[in-house]
């Protein structure tokens, strides 16, 4: 437990969401973190457990500051900031931190190495396309050296997280043909945010399921940069989102075309090598089928490779939670790792079950 | 209304699962149809409301028989015989009765054409193989004209029901290719039926999903079957069911690749023409996400067409609710077309949603 | 079935509300009614599939009428007027109705009897403080014979409905104190409507509960003005629901003192005897405990009795769904009434589960 | 962080249920405990992940011990042994246990002072009466000095503890009237343990709410014993158990008559003064509302008080997570007591919401 005058000081932009609330969760908990700072602009003035009741007390009673607007934080006592606000919202308050603040942002705006691409999907003109150039795509085990060295750190998106981690070492290794990969993924309501929809009442979620975002999902081209990436040439995927009763969790059931001569046990073989010692990323055995309410509540990813009956293909199966490994649990390893703690620091907790 | 007298007398053999307390919902309902006996061998002695609360008073107080064992079923009486039970146990019994009654079974003991199959998925030899060749697979929409014919008729299973249903004329029409199919199919629990299993149970099941039989799923094989006889040709497919938290309904997503020249438009006009006046499919305009929740409690299968990301594929989602089109609606469709009576009689109920 | 000509034509004001969806999913199977015209100010235009997607095609293609604001129906064509809108909103509509229009309102505005009292709790004068007068409350099987000859039914709120049911016999027979009744009610999501409200999200209802509106809810007034009446003195109660995971269903679990002499049998045994013979009220044999699940979908209210542990005491358990009986089937029940229909018409569909 | 050489040696008996996995999950993160044993007859010879998954790799690879039977546990090498035995199992063993073990039972069989009601409730004859003497009733907060001392600890059932942290101190105070206590229950699954049981399954309790065990649960005479202890008289009550649908939670809303002059604000005054200080239980303000969903993974318990309108009355509503608070989790806390560690050591974390 570090001295509380020695803790990394935080602030957590955009504390009134569910990935505030789950870096509100992770971080008082955290033993060289302290939580200085909270925004949330229409929610100023309020204590942060008059929004999240299960927060009241957290870190021990007055451990929280209370929510202010963005424009009244006091940048000089900040080492870190986290971001949770709405894609557009980010980049311009990013531009104008002070130097010795990190930046570690939740929201799409940074993600896009082409600025185009950020602008054609998400409808708007990218505001800092300088700045863009010098941040990081935070997919941790897989970028963890420029991580460290990093000032502005774009956390993956959830379903990028849970379907990048098993196909990109596969794409490396040849093992895969990077062009017709089929990524069915089925999502937890919190991935929707708090906002009221009517898309995201109990009432039209519980008992049910169904495809969104069919062939349109802001995701795919977030997928497709890494799997491009990885094959050193553009790929596109077939990534088709499901909405399903659940409140946290995100399963990938992911369809590949195996390079000739390749099998399901070698896809297995190297994913358990790669991940070989990585404290999040489980590879399971042969015939074990990962679930979403193994790793609820934990900063977990766990894979499953298994042979298709269709000669030549096979079948990858990867969970998180949406709201840890997919949000704000990476957020909080990539603050280790750029920080220079363990990085398990703070997001040892097992899963919660049931 | 017909007059009692001229009713169709009608067995549920195995009413104590969730099809058969299905098949009571709907049949009290059936203007043309009187349940005249109820079988359940270790409930038997006891009135179904004890078994099926739900049931309590359905179709007027004292309109059901008590459940018996099915061996004191006075056969003589019965025009049609449903049979809810466990794979096996159809067989002989539907071997006894006497020639008047038809039957139909919702078990797997009579969905392959070829014995041998049947006995390689479910470990048993086929009891009456002679009579095989006589049943009839009563995907109703697609086998009519025989299921009109026919004495002894099988119901499909439900992620078949759902599978087939889009996929065959498709394959027929010569819009995709057969043997690249991907079926990535959502359950819900009681398709797993009403026995005490540690893996149906609230707390393992709510709050998450996984995937299971994967590459060995008993659909699997029902589902090539169909499409082997619709292309002519010995097909496998990828087929990997879900369990998910809710009690009815299930999602088909399917990705398939589509033959030269055709396109995701060509398929939807295809299933469109195919199922033009048909009162339970319903092919949806383009654009259009179906749901299961939007079938729950009816007869209906909802299909949705879409073009995909990857150039030259596309995407059928199909919707069911498993208890209804996926077991006992389809078997009173069946019922009422074996029987001369207007297809849609007693199943013409809305769906239920919320 | 009656001929087209000559059946009912029913408008239904608010249809883009669940009890509105509801209406419609009832009445479209209801052999002497016919749909003629659907309201929905800020849907006008809009095909009632587009709003309610699970009612495509519902009575047969082409069978429902499109939406149209409420200005626009043309009253003359009108037999029956369902109003499920806001509270405040029925109030001038039905005031200014041609006389033949009978309205049935699924709404709070007509039914206080005192309209100081619908004034002090939903915060509005009352507009229409003369048609008050003629407004009958639609508990239908303890308002049957009002219910007759009335113009204006003010269907009662789905919690008033499930209380009031087992409550009103026993006050009247004398045989529990009116003055300590304690109800303890837990609701399904969809009594609080489709509104999007951070509320009703899935997030913020799965997988927990909580009260609300306690000791200051809108149904309490309305519970005390049933009892009041049946005490034949002012009586207060206590009232306190409890929002919870589900989507239909209401238990009110309610706790009384025994009048002097009085047991739990007794009350069982006066309610049975109250309710012999009503198709949608069922008293439970001794030691049957009802549940919502055996309700669903349907119009029926089950009341269990039991004595309590504490010596003079009872426990009344009383569920419905609270969008049938609890509202649209009520409603239902009460045009057949009004209308000399067979009570049970359109409504004998058996309850639905799992 | 505690040197491992120096860490209590915990055995968890009966490790294979939900309350054995929780008291994993806890103690995995517990710097002064490690687990050395684990058993589970029937499934002895297995590892922990084989039976829970989510556990796989909990504590780091390689923290957990094996299962094994009962009997191969060397109880030499144990200072604290936790036991999660159905109720008759744990007496037997744990009067066996060699003097240095200390011993706390998740089960019933040490929480009745007088043998002959856990004979009359559970069915069976005391084992050990002899020892039930020197057990203390492990409700922390109001036995904490005799906790301290004890050898054998009663760990609370879950009802009893959402019930007496709220209703003893009342009741001491002489506030409320203890002869007229309405405790109205509700709870999650999890509560009913792993057992493949019709009951159990999602689809007889998803989408649904029923009352069990009315006027007849188990937990009504242990409530009945703390009640009773603190008035100073033998007391009954009304304890009236719903099963709902959620993994995790317990809520009690409580229904008290008010001693003559006191008020609801007393009520929440005295229980605010009770629990100052109190880590784990919080008195809510006035008008707060607390949700089970608002403690879920975490050892707190939550008390709200509302003044009732029915006069003379007022309503206490207490939340607690039931495999926290309410088993594992008191469990560890009394573990820390008895054994001079900070009491919150190993519980900080933060619930998890959504």
């Amino acid at each position: 437990m570090t001295d509380d005058a020695n803790r990394l000081r935080v602030a957590i932009v955009g504390a009134s969401g569910y990935t505030g609330a789950e870096l509100v969760r992770l971080l008082v908990c955290h033993p060289a973190a302290r939580v200085v700072a909270l925004t949330a602009d229409r929610k100023a003035g309020n204590t942060l457990d008059a929004v999240f009741p299960h927060l009241a007390g957290a870190g021990g009673e007055g451990a929280l500051p209370p929510l202010v607007a963005v424009d009244n934080v006091d940048w000089e006592g900040i080492d870190i900031a986290f971001f949770g606000l709405p894609h557009g919202a980010s980049q311009p308050v990013i531009a104008a931190l002070p130097p010795q603040v990190k930046a570690i942002d939740l929201s799409p705006d940074f993600r896009f190495a082409d600025p185009a691409v950020y602008s054609e999907w998400y409808g708007l003109p990218h505001q800092s396309p300088a700045l863009q150039a010098e941040a990081v795509y935070g997919l941790t085990e897989l970028m963890r050296d420029r991580v460290k060295a990093a000032r502005i750190i774009a956390c993956p998106g959830c379903y990028p997280t849970s379907s990048l981690l098993p196909l990109i070492p596969l794409v490396e290794a040849g093992l895969i043909e990077a062009d017709e990969v089929i990524i069915d993924a089925k999502s937890g309501v919190s991935g929707a945010g708090r906002a009221a929809k009517e898309g995201s009442l109990y009432a039209e979620v519980a008992e049910g399921i169904h495809a969104y975002g069919v062939a349109s999902h802001r995701h795919a081209p977030e997928i497709e940069q890494g799997l491009s990436l990885a094959a050193g040439r553009a790929i596109k995927v077939n990534f088709t989102p499901h909405l399903m009763p659940m409140n946290r969790g995100i399963l990938s059931s992911i369809y590949v075309r195996l390079a000739k001569g390749a099998s399901a046990d070698d896809l297995r073989a190297t994913l358990a090598t790669r991940y070989q010692g990585e404290p999040f990323v489980k590879v399971l055995a042969a015939g074990t089928v990962p679930a979403t309410r193994h790793v609820r509540g934990s900063n977990q990813c766990r894979i499953g490779v298994f042979a298709d009956r269709l000669p030549g293909r096979a079948i990858l199966l990867s969970v998180i939670d949406n709201l840890v490994k997919g949000a704000s649990g990476q957020a909080v390893q990539n603050m280790n790792v750029v920080c220079g703690l363990p990085e398990t620091m703070g997001l040892a907790q097992a899963p919660i079950f049931p």
